[in-house]
């Protein structure tokens, strides 16, 4: 018995937190009371009501982007953030100059659709040919190449609707990857039912991928009536035929900016809790939920844990640029601070609309659960669970987190988010004051935890 | 006492229903099973499927709206309707091209916006101006003449949501007469709040009113987001400059056509039970709930109740032409019928979506109020109420009623009409397709007795 409570003392006294270790008490009632004090905060919809009225739509590379840079310089000044500076990001530009659809045979009618991102345009007069209906991009991926040789292939799946987005990465690939396999399969156009769980007369737009091996063919979403509607047409039975108009035009490069605001450390200031959002948007709508609302409760968040006692470690919020176009902002910023990877004590990026945070991720060390069981506590009370997903850092971070830094991530709800992710519906009445509220009190205890506590979270 | 009961019983006596005026029992009973018949019949839906999947947008002039005509003529012959004939319309043709729209300063972007109905062009490169802000058309009204010299004019005023759709009275005022009403303010161009209750980016058109002595302004709504922003941007007191851009076509005048069908009378083959709904839509949406449903609803209720025993009295059903862009069909249905109008029994139009009947309008003679209670008695089951309204016979058969014709109004639920009403949201998925045959259920019974009562309705 002896040997082994000695045994079980000597357990007890590696596993105890060390004082370094150890987050302070008032730590947690300052928390606390950052929480409280950011469910009545108007901060965060404020600043989101500033960058969505006075920039509105702000695709990366447009006059507008820049604007919003301006915005965000402006922003961290006028909320006295203690350094504030930006960092250039060379980016391809794109943009749509027109877009229609119609359906010529059997019943001619127009259709409302949007250019998908990057696609390239089809003849100035459009090109018209018989539509070949697949179920999925599994279904046409399955089929034999050159299939579908001198048509425009139609992608009818639907997404799922779901809390955790699930459905975007199953049905996703009909954009992502759809016009590349669409080629393969010998098709000159490739139309897909918008990703997306609304009803609305509002196409989702988003990015795909070309590859240089394989000709690069227009491709659009019809909104999910008009899907709708094809579907009715195409079970008549009867050749379908759609005339597709796509004009865009691919820019020479351009320089957009990471833009970046910090609340020094009072005791570690070289040590850095970063979080943000991404500061650019699509061109259809204002980016409300994509991605005003990261950096509104990213940068609410900072600003209301400054408000108290000065943080130990520094608050860096990084409002990155090109995010929607391939990434480029969080691409850079690994580039531009790899050597100062160690000093990123852990990192979060807020890109999933402005639904409440209903469950914690993490990718931390063991060393640090502790921590992450108290912001749990802390975030009890708004209706936080713990997740069982692993952080990645959202597309921004994730860079940074695939090299090693450690991350959280605030699980927002995004049962709704799909419904106006990419649309020109994406706009601030969207966003409801009181859910976003919640977001920034969960992101404050957050904030002040990892900025607070003496330890690290490596893996 | 003796004088005063047998005045009393001459009043019974005359106010007793003569044989004639008597509802039979077996109509009562034959309409309670054709009223529990439609509740379960997917007839209505089909056709409403039909007309907006097969047709599509139908604006008035257009090719669609000729195939629209077509289809109506199809549709009827497949029913079997006894008698299919089309009446021609004369009618303006107008159709827009282009439509865009952008704050131009302080606070660059573009918004979304469509050209109301018969809206003039602007120049080519649009009309860029200072923007004047009223708040309804009243308070633009009261303003001098001239006060708002070489400026657009907006007109913010929110409608309200409300079952009777009582708002569109309440806020129509700014599209139907604004653009003439701006023009005497000296206004180069009107933009308005979109007419509308909902909070999508889709834009709510609807045809407006020209004076010869005005200068023709063009006049566009925006989005009611859009109007958001605009009431945002406005709200930070520097001017603001807006860029107009309608660019519209008035053609050559031409013909389309109301589609009748009937269903012979057994013994009254001369009178008329006359229903229907409009055939063309605006261009924007497929004109589900406007009026695709009105045709589908009384389509299928005059096939219904010629489905049990023959009606004594002819059904008619119109499919009126050109409703959107003026009433053309209705006001030649007059022409052409007006030496008719003593056979016109009863008539009645649904033309306010597909939401539930919750409410029976009449306006009728005294005598013929034993049959109004009879058919509320028979759509008590259906939730249906009495109205406080009197009929008016709606838009198409108005003028019809203005000369005399009796009528009843099958009020719907239109809380949420004008979400949908003149937008790209008009489409067949917005439709419940239980409110539409419980929509039917209520027409079968009104159709019913009207059509084997043997009074009349006069007034």
């Amino acid at each position: 018995m002896k040997t082994l409570l000695t045994g079980l003392a000597l357990t007890l006294a590696v596993a105890a937190p060390t004082a370094a270790q150890d987050l302070k008490p008032e730590t947690i009632t300052e928390a606390a009371a950052i929480r409280d004090k950011a469910l009545t905060s108007d901060l965060a919809w404020d600043v989101l009501e500033s960058l969505t009225t006075e920039v509105g739509p702000r695709l990366a590379g447009t006059d507008a982007d820049i604007a919003a840079v301006k915005w965000g310089m402006a922003k961290f000044k006028e909320l006295g953030f203690d350094k504030i500076w930006k960092e250039p990001v060379t980016i391809p530009v794109w943009r749509r100059t027109h877009e229609s659809g119609a359906i010529v045979t059997p019943y001619p009618q127009p259709v409302v659709l949007t250019a998908i991102g990057k696609s390239v345009s089809t003849p100035k007069a459009g090109l018209t040919a018989e539509v070949m209906h697949f179920k999925n991009f599994a279904e046409m991926a399955a089929a034999p190449d050159g299939v579908a040789k001198g048509k425009i292939i139609y992608i009818s799946e639907r997404m799922e609707r779901h809390r955790t987005g699930r459905g975007y990465g199953k049905s996703g690939a009909a954009r992502f990857a759809g016009p590349v396999m669409a080629a393969r399969k010998g098709a000159i156009g490739l139309i897909i039912r918008s990703i997306g769980t609304d009803d609305q007369r509002a196409p989702h737009t988003g990015g795909t991928y070309y590859s240089d091996d394989v000709t690069k063919i227009p491709a659009a979403a019809l909104s999910n009536p008009d899907a709708d509607q094809m579907d009715r047409i195409i079970a008549r039975g009867k050749p379908v035929t759609f005339n597709l108009n796509l004009q865009t035009e691919d820019l020479p490069d351009a320089i957009t900016y990471n833009v970046i605001g910090e609340i020094t450390g009072s005791h570690a200031p070289d040590e850095i809790i970063a979080i943000g959002g991404h500061l650019d948007s699509w061109d259809l709508g204002t980016g409300a939920i994509d991605d005003a609302s990261g950096i509104a409760i990213t940068v609410a968040a900072a600003k209301l844990v400054a408000e108290g006692k000065r943080p130990r470690r520094t608050i860096r919020v990084v409002m990155f640029g090109a995010e929607e176009i391939g990434i480029y902002g969080g691409a850079q910023y690994l580039v531009d601070h790899k050597d100062n990877l160690k000093n990123h004590i852990i990192g979060a990026e807020s890109d999933f609309g402005a639904g409440r945070v209903w469950a914690l991720s993490s990718n931390v060390g063991r060393q640090s659960l502790h921590v992450v069981d108290a912001m749990l506590a802390l975030m009890a009370p708004l209706n936080v669970v713990r997740s069982s997903a692993v952080a990645g850092g959202s597309a921004d971070f994730g860079a940074m987190v695939n090299a090693g830094m450690p991350a959280m991530g605030l699980d927002q709800d995004g049962t709704n988010y799909f419904d106006l992710h990419h649309t020109p519906n994406d706009t601030l009445d969207k966003v409801d004051p009181e859910e976003l509220a919640q977001n920034v009190a969960a992101w404050v205890v957050f904030v002040k935890l990892a900025a607070d506590w003496e330890g690290r979270f490596d893996r």
